[in-house]
């Protein structure tokens, strides 16, 4: 039977796909997947480049329930973020870890009352070592996190940084964002993840 | 010279891809042939199932802002909405022709006193005779407002109704929304039209 079922997947720029030239980013490639598997799936992409944690507080619930509410037969949300937040600005981080702690409690916390909800872990970071090892941090606070609201958490950091894909994509990108060699890399993790399978069998 | 152009996508399920196995849409077909030409496209695809031109003046200011507010090189704005208006429900349209075409005015009004915009027209509903003439004749209603905007308007109403690609797509899928060949009939109009090209021409 399929279902018609709609995600919206809010993040940024790794959700959105930036720098991918099929358009499909790993978003595009998991739905595809989906519909292979006989499930009618509607993708909401609602990444943004250069969003951070605080950015999605201000618009994630506006433009969620634009999307899910009174829509189909079965939803869910699917977050990411993490890498901007890390970004040092004038020796700064955008967002210190603390306080995307709380934001991702806040946003993870307002979406599960209404939907289930998934987490993806923010991606390496390949042209700046400090930046990466921050991520790398938040990534494991975000799992703790994730574990402590019993809410699903996939961490990508180690083994995209451990893919040669991954290097390699994001060296033919712009030193950020992977091509979609990467993208499919990263797609592959999610299509590997049980509780992303579970939500999006037929 | 590759340009880091983002481009808002705003409008129904058709922008939204709904039905698409591909989970490109006619949105993610353009952008990848953009890619093709040399162009770093970032597409954000603001389609939203069953929503009008009511529904958009509900969300289109903040959800484009957030996306194009200080970012990259160049941004454009493409609008495509009607369907959804001329729906009946208890024997009126969900959005009255005048007050659609109030909307758009609004919509796209708004729009261009900030970036270059481009309207592309409803595409045809095969299953039911009298909603399609409702959208046909918005249409040309919305031709006759962009031209007089000085807007650029494609409309697509016309040519799908005549392509076979279009309504085998259609019978394969729901009914309203095609499949993928079918998105690729309508991605392939707005490859051929100048406007689009101008705008996405490295």
């Amino acid at each position: 039977m399929i279902r018609d079922l709609r995600i919206c997947f809010v993040g940024d720029s790794f959700v959105a796909g930036a720098g991918d030239e099929t358009a499909l980013g790993w978003v595009g490639r998991v739905t595809a997947a989906a519909w292979d598997r006989g499930v009618a799936l509607t993708a909401y992409n609602l990444g943004v480049r250069r969003d951070t944690s605080a950015d999605l507080r201000r618009r994630m619930e506006a433009e969620v329930l634009a999307r899910l509410l009174r829509a189909g037969d079965a939803q869910a949300v699917v977050l990411s973020f993490g890498v901007n937040d890390c970004t040092h600005e004038d020796e700064m981080p955008r967002v210190p870890p603390e306080v995307t702690e709380e934001n991702a409690a806040a946003l993870l916390g307002w979406a599960a009352t209404r939907w289930p909800v998934l987490m993806v872990g923010p991606p390496p970071v390949l042209d700046d070592a400090a930046h990466d090892a921050r991520v790398a941090a938040l990534s494991a606070r975000l799992e703790a996190l994730c574990a402590a609201m019993h809410l699903p958490y996939l961490p990508v950091h180690a083994p995209l940084a451990g893919s040669g894909a991954w290097r390699n994509a994001v060296g033919r990108g712009d030193g950020v964002h992977p091509d979609g060699a990467g993208y499919a890399a990263l797609a592959g993790l999610v299509e590997g993840w049980p509780p992303w399978r579970r939500l999006t069998t037929a």
